[in-house]
């Protein structure tokens, strides 16, 4: 680490005192002269053709400026990798949460009381509620016109007919042969609910179309590229007739990637003349988001006596809801890591997503991951059990290692999952005597890849010598510091002479959406590029001015210097001013890279935790993770990172469940949708493995996804060694865990 | 011009739509959570100490978050040319209209309340109001510390003694010489009083200074990367700490271009830690902004019988008031051109800026044009009488020619003179019979020269092929449209496919600000270079693509063509993506130039008036200009320009004037200081002569500024034709003239 100067170091988040100060500006926070308030009506039926809304009422409101429905948006339907979802409903109504109507006033009051004296007659339809009912040859077709939608961004991602919009499979070795070779063969079946992702800041979006038709967009959106694509796409403009400028965020961990509030906001302005801001209340979030699909997962495995792993079957089926949004994708990351960390030569994996009259699921960090990874790891106790083996060990020899290939293809250098397995273990005291009764120690593995993705940004040298950034990422997770760190690296520069912005579609060079674990991996890389870039063109100008060659010049500190005569040097000011002045240089850096190969991520995480037996409540004791992150541009940050996704996966262990009945959310607020706080959670500790990666920056991977992948199944593995009941469907409620104890007693 | 596509032709100013239907954002706009409203408190003396000033009233009252003073501003002064200004008076008012205390409330009203119990105590010093007063050798010096003041961006101007903030002395051949082979001497003497821009926007500003301390101010500022270093330079901060977002801009003319109430917001931001913004009242405006410097001009010209200038003297004040700004600069600009646009040979000019109690000059188009244009021009009618020659034949005789040598240095290519003359002659209907009785014809010429600065613009292609281009330069008079015309031309694309963005001080690469007819001539160029690079870099992409040679392709409508195989091509949206996705090039091209020569501008105007010897009212039948424009590169834009600058100049002709008593401004208000409305003139007759530039781009030069020179001079001269009396102290009022025929009857 020691050989550099800014990046490797814990230095305080660039925007950590504006953010604890609550002063940075949110997407609710936009203000426009003659802005307008809207709301959304969204549906009370999960399945319900619309035989007439009737508007009138709720038009004659004074201060109502706009009623909206179906037939006043775009036709074209959106949608990463189907494009199924229309700007509002057209027709029929597919959940409860479907956007039927919309209105803009001049106040939030009257619009919520506008949407309340919308009519909606309805003709309720039969829904399929379970995505095996929905599966099944003869089961009614939820999207009749399935066939004529086009394809998203991510369009070759997998197969789709009928109620699956979403089929991968993969298949490798010999599976047959494997599991004849097995002395033994274990199949498990496990469930995840659905789960929301919890972000503090709800969506937000304004939208301002003016008289030339030029329309900007404010949302909180994760990646302002992709917003504006999605927009130019449904409102057939091109996309210099579009800005889309990203406000700050308040967690968003996927759920912010898709359009939500935008495409009704520019049609109610486009009809107003006003910017419309909306923003979902937390009832809105929680019906009519995008949360994480529910899972089911159907796993066996064929292994030898002594835990050697010859064959895997997975199927893993994820309830997309009413629209495909990223389902496929996450179905088909399931399906591709169903193996988890270990080398496993006969394989079949298998993944659908699968359409039901449900909330539409989305992108939630790692999505796939955690509900196969839960699977995966249950079983791999289960295995370890029946055969008597310790689960460090199971883990340990199945566990890919040296000289194996990773599912994205590479050869693995260094045995990073033992190096983490070892440190789990460690972290909980694994093998030594438990301090009481009904304590239990859990391990999980998981494995994960980080996108890569062509990327862009730009240094500029201020006139005195500072450097600003503008980069088209959205900091979600400190991304914009790491950037900042990057470029102090390469220009050895203090972290005070760099100012990051993010840039809005017009201002900032394409950069991938925040998700995928890719910020720090493709735009650390590409601001590490663009500080070169600077430094290059930085000293060719020093060179010619101080008349030496280039190599005996050294930078250091905003001064660029001959080497061996301190008194002959020039500040970067100058040499900016002079560029500018008599060569027409301004010096500004561009850094570019096409799409590199991902990185392979695997870790290990421990739990200890302690079961009321009485009450069934689990007391989480101890939480250790210890990860390959490559290497840690920014140790305290990436340690946020694995704490944040690991209190996130705790959550959806033991509490976190969207209840629904007849098809509509019973808990939709935080009241009842219970998220961990800080008394949930004991202080997590974190070990990072550092195996850098090839192309990532510095030998960074990314860090955002993985670690909510295993918390599920390490506190599944811990309850059942506490108190040797196993639950397979998540949450692991006290109600589960008492009713497993008394099925357990009574066995 | 028909080799461009693009360039030359007058596409609508992309603006229009939305600045005519009211949907702009300008500086009072600007709405951010917890925003308090400022109000600045002016001196009420012209000159006095401050003994004290009792906040305490002020700051008990509800609603009011922070009351500053002198001692709460940083010590540093400021000042484009002399650092001579303080954010706010520290000791000594020095005019009505000094800023004294600011207020920073919940509401406007507030503000206005708590400003209004704001208590100073004064003690009256002597003040001086006229400057050839305070040149005096034994004069009190206002500015007692003035040699301890720093240098402004424009160090080198001018010198400067006591009182004397700016002198620049030109001279050139023998003047003695020139004299003594004169047949006649001619000595005139011209005035021209304070005059103000009249934009239609006033000063808003809004700062917000976060925890963090970074600063952030939203201005309608002709220059965001001036005031970034200025308010830099004042809190001695780091550039990158600082971000300058410049707004719409409602007009400036020169008027926004240094700091006025940025700084105070910034102080009444930090120390409430809520934004504050302020707007000032056309009040405000008249009293507190920086108008026109009024002016006083010897002029003596040494003449042959037949007409031929053999030497000339011209000696300009310009009256700087309380503070420096760009005084000196025009006091320069005056001197340097007080040959006007004619071969003079023997000559010596000297300008002087001198600070008085009364409000500061500040910017205004063309400074020091007008008034050494009133004066040169009307000097010449009176030579011409007096030699019995025909005004238009006597500057024919004189103006500058093939192969003369104007005052940048450069040899003049064509008489671009004599074309102006001839045209502006002709359009009034010189020498043919009037019309009626008291009608009388005038001409003037002008020259003035644009200025070169390095500059530099990006051009981004979006995924679809379509292009976002950022410039730094705040679009006043539709340089975006001219910005974007050449972007179309180089491209090859349709305007519609082009946005261009004014960007902030961290996303625009360094621009000069909005004023020295500099936007098209510099940016425009830097905009021609940023495509061209664009185009080279999808070129290359194409060729490798197409697998041909790039000399085989052209460029059309969002395709790259094979010459010859039709159905060989790409699009611009296609080359783009897989640009960025395989070869991680972002095809984003810079323009950047070295600051060029100055282009060198000549032009000619006309007016028929008619007198009306009952009332003196003068009616404007005619006003017919000339200019030599290098080339039109949006002729409507053109036309627009030099319209609007002659509408101001008829202002100043006839009725403009800011009348100070004991420093106090008497008509504070456009109830009472009239500025021209559509029925104070006739339509306007324009002729563009393009004699292209070297180095604008597509041969322009600059704009703005010329037509504001010569209106004066050709209107006093029709009035002189017309009724015989000739006014040498502008503005022309009825009254005025009255009083002349009274005298000239009398005699």
């Amino acid at each position: 680490m020691s050989e550099y100067r800014v990046v490797g170091k814990s230095v305080p988040r660039v925007d950590a005192r504006d953010k604890v100060a609550g002063k940075c500006l949110f997407g609710a926070d936009i203000k426009l002269p003659g802005m307008l308030q809207g709301r959304m009506l969204y549906s009370t039926r999960p399945h319900a053709r619309i035989l007439n809304i009737d508007t009138a009422r709720a038009e004659r409101l004074p201060g109502v400026r706009a009623v909206i429905t179906g037939k006043d948006v775009p036709r074209r339907r959106f949608g990463t990798i189907v494009q199924d979802e229309p700007v509002m409903a057209l027709d029929k109504v597919l959940f409860v949460g479907d956007r039927v109507a919309a209105v803009a006033a001049d106040s939030l009051d009257t619009a919520e009381e506008a949407v309340s004296l919308i009519k909606v007659e309805y003709k309720d339809l039969p829904s399929l509620f379970d995505p095996r009912e929905a599966m099944k040859p003869n089961a009614k077709v939820i999207h009749k016109d399935w066939e004529s939608y086009g394809k998203g961004r991510f369009r070759t991602i997998s197969d789709r007919a009928g109620n699956i919009c979403g089929h991968s499979e993969f298949s490798m070795g010999d599976p047959e042969k494997g599991f004849s070779e097995a002395d033994m063969i274990f199949e498990d079946e496990y469930t995840t609910p659905m789960v929301h992702q919890g972000y503090i800041e709800p969506h937000a979006a304004t939208a301002m179309v003016e008289p030339s038709g030029q329309i900007t967009v404010w949302s909180t959106t994760q990646g302002q590229f992709e917003l504006r694509a999605d927009l130019a796409g449904l409102f057939e403009l091109p996309m210099s007739r579009i800005k889309v400028i990203p406000t700050e965020i308040g967690g968003a961990f996927g759920g912010k990637i898709a359009p939500l509030l935008e495409p009704a906001c520019v049609v109610l302005s486009r009809m107003t003349g006003r910017p419309v801001q909306m923003v979902m209340s937390r009832r809105d979030e929680q019906i009519a988001a995008r949360p994480r699909h529910p899972g089911l997962m159907r796993i066996k495995t064929g292994v030898k006596k002594d835990g050697t792993i010859t064959a895997r079957e997975v199927v893993i089926i994820l309830d997309s809801g009413a629209y495909a949004d990223f389902g496929p994708g996450a179905a088909y990351a399931a399906a591709v890591g169903g193996r988890g960390p270990y080398a496993i030569a006969n394989a079949r994996m298998e993944g659908f997503c699968v359409y039901t009259n449900k909330p539409s699921g989305g992108s939630y960090r790692a999505p796939g991951g955690p509900q196969v990874t839960f699977a995966i790891e249950s079983h791999m106790d289960a295995i370890a059990e029946a055969l008597g083996i310790d689960p460090l060990e199971i883990r340990l020899k199945n566990g890919l290692k040296e000289g194996d290939i990773s599912y994205i293809g590479k050869r693995i250098e260094r045995g990073a999952l033992r190096d983490t397995l070892h440190r789990a273990a460690e972290g909980i005291g694994w093998g030594e005597p438990k301090e009481g009764p009904n304590r239990g120690r859990g391990l999980a593995s998981a494995q994960w890849s980080n996108g890569g993705a062509a990327a862009g940004l730009t240094v500029k040298i201020n006139d005195d010598g500072t450097a600003s950034v503008v980069t088209g990422s959205v900091d979600a997770t400190g991304s914009n510091t790491v950037i900042a760190q990057a470029v102090a690296e390469e220009l050895n520069l203090p972290m005070s002479s760099i100012q990051v912005v993010t840039g809005d579609t017009d201002t900032a060079l394409n950069a991938p959406l925040t998700g995928g674990s890719m910020i720090a991996y493709n735009m650390g890389k590409a601001a590490m590029l663009a500080a070169q870039d600077t430094r290059r063109q930085i000293m060719e100008v020093a060179a010619e001015r101080l008349g030496v060659e280039q190599e005996k010049l050294r930078m250091e500190n905003g001064q660029v210097w001959v080497k061996g005569e301190e008194d002959k040097r020039l500040s970067l000011g100058s040499i900016t001013r002079t560029a500018q002045r008599f060569r027409g240089t301004l010096i500004v850096g561009k850094g570019s890279l096409p799409a590199p190969a991902p990185a392979f991520m695997m870790c290990s995480q421990g739990a200890e935790v302690e079961v009321d037996t009485q009450t069934g409540q689990v007391v989480i004791h101890k939480l250790v993770a210890s990860h390959d992150v490559g290497f840690a541009l920014n140790p305290d940050s990436v340690e946020g990172q694995l704490q944040g996704g690991m209190v996130q996966g705790l959550g959806a262990a033991l509490m976190e469940d969207v209840r629904l009945n007849n098809g509509n959310v019973e808990n939709p607020s935080f009241k009842d949708y219970k998220i961990p706080t800080a008394v949930d959670f004991p202080s997590i500790e974190t070990s990072i493995v550092e195996q850098n990666s090839e192309e990532g920056p510095y030998g960074a991977k990314g860090v955002g996804e993985t670690p909510i992948n295993p918390p599920a199944a390490a506190i599944a593995n811990a309850v059942y060694d506490a108190v040797g009941v196993r639950i397979t469907d998540l949450p692991i409620t006290p109600e589960k865990i008492l009713e497993a104890l008394r099925e357990k007693a009574d066995t």
